[in-house]
């Protein structure tokens, strides 16, 4: 059997190492059009910052060790420009020479990946604008931005967000534009918010709801033109406005496309029977919505790979069933992660769903070091779980991954209140963020609390904004203006309910949420009608600050 | 109605406050022996070790804080001494003035935890020996230590640890002596065998297999005789063997009990319909084996507390299934953790099993500060996972949590291979190690690899060790002495397939595993007879390393 493997970056070389594993005697080939095979894409912006020192230390396999550790002929700088199904047979130029050649071929695994957007932009071909795909790319870039000093990075996602503070960290001046009106598309305003704060707060400039129109090349700089109307200048634009599938190989030779990307079925098989295709090219099932979609992300190349291997080796036998998109970014001293679905997603999609955010700390409160997590998660009464979103400084990723495993399993929200999780006081709590986020969802399913979204509260007629937190915990930049107002400590709130109206609906809140909870239930249990926020103030008083920097 | 709860630490504290945010009117009276009420148990370790510098951090609650906020009765110093179920009515004594009074009630809640364990040796009354539970305790002996310098920890499980590293943080001469030849019996050996020497780096003496016979207090110090004969004198002894559940008050009133402690129902309920028990004291189902046994830790029992409060507010309708005693610690620089049955467990209960060792990088590799994460798996054929062990310097938790919610799940071990978990180069790999775990388990069900466990290389006839890291990872101290021993790089493996003889059976390991992986199938495919070691070398070496010093 010969199995050639276009593209041998994650999924290519993830699915050629799997075949050698399960058998000796496969001939196995790699071509991959650029300079280096299996190589950590995703360690690129890190090696620009300095935080990876060592560039060798990214090349992660060569074709010198594929070939002694794993029986592989690699050939990079070697692209195939056509692929002829009826005969099994590729058509490949060796890029170093020209020369063309034919390699014929059993199975075929399509492995391309995908390629930055470059939008068409007047100006964007202009000296000083890279893109970041690979690691001539890095080395281009590195080497560029040397005596440079002002850095436009266009885009706000995971890989913008990461360039950029990788940018500032060997000390450059770094802004960011986005279309959108926040970083990071995958989480919702209010968990972004507080990223764009702490972004803030480090000095990276965040240019929101703004877009490039135009760049020009004067002298030394080169004169960016804005959506708004303004203009800047910058010594370096990085593009990192999202990925396109390399699909023109599949497309020419015939196979069907989705929408998105190379169509594949539940055995990762594209519609010949001898041509597979796995990674970021590919069109898979997003688990939640069942919609067929791209989602380029590492994780899922490697499985989609794995199991392509598999099936080609022992038949069709093991099922892709689709992925979550689970991601997560590190942004200065916080995380930002999510997986499954978010509330605006769910809103286009018409679904019915139910958002609650919940505050709590990295581990026990009284052990050193903790810090606080929000973790929002959406779900709707039948307790099924949709996705969920977390920002903190710490332990952000494990409770994501704990969630993201629950949701993989079916599991429902009520069951995270008894998900049994690791707790010493270094490590958790005996109520886990996760447990708690299961507690309030729970109660709100149950009707035990009704909560109001931090931009919904102008939407409540008549109402009195109820701060119970303690005197010396507020002053008068840190609290709700919203209508009418009183401070209430929860301690005294029981001796002071006839301070309150039954005419009026009240909105309780702290700066976590707890508390507000209890004087929600005080409230609720004497009669009033009552809101308590969601989220509590942490998540207000991110998302207020961020709409009035960014507006 | 009107509940009363004896015992307001974890479980009562929690089921207190529950109660109150269901209802306003409710009478609630916790009724607590000791001095304090809601304190952090499991933060007074690291108060005596100065990691937590401030006591009152430690008091979570007052009786104060209880009424103001819950508008709770909070009794403490006050002991209740019977129980009578006919006229639901206790017998409290207060213990600031021995008055004895009576208390009615609707529904009781007993939370009364549970006790360490003094032993039956001779002089165990001696000044200077110490057992930690509540806040008194621990001022006792962090007053007492002060100018005190040699201190022996009597029990090697979590608390021991905890306690022995924390007094080693501040100057202590330590020494931790364990009746098993293990610490920490909720992990197999050669887990625990990490830890052994990570504890021997730092400096924390280790007496294993070993056990305190009697004490002598001799002037100033305490003369300690071993059950291996030897005797050592020591200024101080803490004493964590493990606890017992408070159960006397139960066992008076004629509530029925288990093997191990109080006897409830799903519900949480004892054999009296309008007394419920939670936490320490309380039998519950082992989700694993479905045996009943005591699970003394503070995530189970503060779920069991929250349905206890919902069940008599509510009626019966919240089942506490059950709990797989998912537990961790800090040890100095590293954690080890575990969930669910660990090996000998299942030996003892003749269950099929097969365990499965890997170790990865705590995050990908080329980003710096990544480390080993040891963690094995126990299943069976069926994929159902029994439980995990993990060992490691970070990311340990995580692992555990994930793991942890895909038995809570009733996932499959392929299951595993599945999982997408968050990846950036900070917080994972593609592959993280519990996909990697999934993926080796199901090549071993699959019978694409079979492993050989550390200490069973001699059992296998006619053998030869097969090293397949590079000629400079290795010298004469690190490499595997049991029988014949060759060592081919793997990436020179397939060319000198000529030097291994077919009537031999190799065992291939290299560091972590991955190669020897790779050499056990280029063998295989080749007609070989041949295991991989489970675990690698950094396994096999620390067991051997921990067996050779404590032996």
């Amino acid at each position: 059997m010969k199995v050639v493997i276009v593209g041998g970056v994650a999924g290519g070389a993830t699915a050629a190492a799997r075949l050698r594993r399960l058998d000796e005697k496969i001939e196995i080939i790699i071509i991959e059009r650029g300079e280096h095979v299996s190589f950590a894409n995703c360690g690129l912006p890190y090696h620009i910052g300095n935080i990876i020192k060592e560039r060798d230390q990214l090349l992660l396999e060569t074709p010198e060790t594929f070939k002694n550790k794993l029986n592989i002929d690699v050939r990079t700088k070697n692209e195939v420009i056509e692929i002829n199904k009826i005969d099994k047979k590729i058509k490949v130029q060796n890029l170093n020479n020209k020369n063309i050649y034919f390699e014929n071929y059993d199975y075929l695994i399509l492995s391309p990946g995908a390629k930055p957007i470059k939008p068409r932009i007047e100006g964007i071909q202009s000296e000083g604008v890279f893109v970041l795909r690979n690691v001539e790319d890095m080395d281009n870039i590195k080497e560029y931005i040397k005596n440079r000093e002002k850095i436009l990075v266009v885009g706000g996602g995971f890989i913008g967000i990461e360039m950029a503070e990788n940018l500032l960290h060997i000390g450059k001046s770094v802004e960011i534009v986005e279309m959108a009106d926040q970083l990071m598309t995958p989480v919702d305003y209010e968990i972004a918010s507080i990223i764009h704060n702490h972004c803030n707060d480090k000095g990276l400039k965040l240019n929101l709801s703004n877009a490039v129109t135009k760049i020009e090349k004067e002298n030394n700089f080169l004169k960016v033109l804005f959506s708004n109307g303004e203009s800047k200048n910058f010594d370096v634009i990085i593009m990192s406005t999202g990925v396109i599938p390399e699909k023109e190989l599949a497309l020419n030779c015939g196979l069907e496309l989705g929408n998105t990307g190379i169509k594949v079925n539940e055995y990762m098989q594209t519609s010949c029977e001898n041509i597979y295709a796995v990674g970021d090219a590919v069109e898979i099932n997003n688990l939640i919505s069942g919609q067929k979609n791209l989602i380029p992300l590492a994780g899922p190349a490697n499985k989609q790979a794995r199991i392509a291997a598999n099936n080609i080796y022992y038949g069709n036998k093991e099922k892709y069933k689709g992925a979550l998109g689970t991601s997560i970014a590190k942004i200065f001293d916080m995380t930002i992660a999510s997986t499954g679905l978010n509330e605006k997603r769910l809103k286009a999609m018409k679904i019915d769903y139910i958002s609650s955010i919940t505050t709590s700390k990295s581990h026990a409160g009284y052990y050193p070091g903790a810090s606080l997590i929000t973790l929002k998660i959406l779900f709707n009464r039948d307790g099924k779980i949709f996705g969920a979103q977390a920002v903190g400084e710490d332990g952000v990723d494990k409770r994501i991954d704990v969630i993201s495993t629950a949701i993989k399993a079916g599991l429902k929200v009520w069951d995270l209140e008894e998900l049994e999780l690791t707790y010493a006081p270094p490590f958790g709590s005996a109520k886990d963020p996760v447990n708690y986020a299961g507690f309030v969802a729970n109660n709100i399913i149950k009707g035990d609390i009704e909560v109001i979204d931090w931009d919904k509260i102008k939407e409540i007629e008549n109402h009195i904004i109820l701060d119970v937190r303690n005197k010396d915990e507020i002053n008068d930049n840190n609290i709700i203006k919203e209508g009418s107002f009183i401070n209430i400590p929860l301690s005294e709130l029981r001796k002071n309910l006839n301070m309150l109206e039954k005419d009026k609906t009240y909105i309780t809140y702290c700066t976590m949420g707890l508390r507000g909870y209890i004087a929600y239930r005080i409230l609720k249990l004497n009669g009033y009608k009552v809101y308590n926020l969601n989220g509590g103030f942490r998540v207000y008083s991110n998302a207020k600050k961020s709409k009035k920097m960014h507006k």
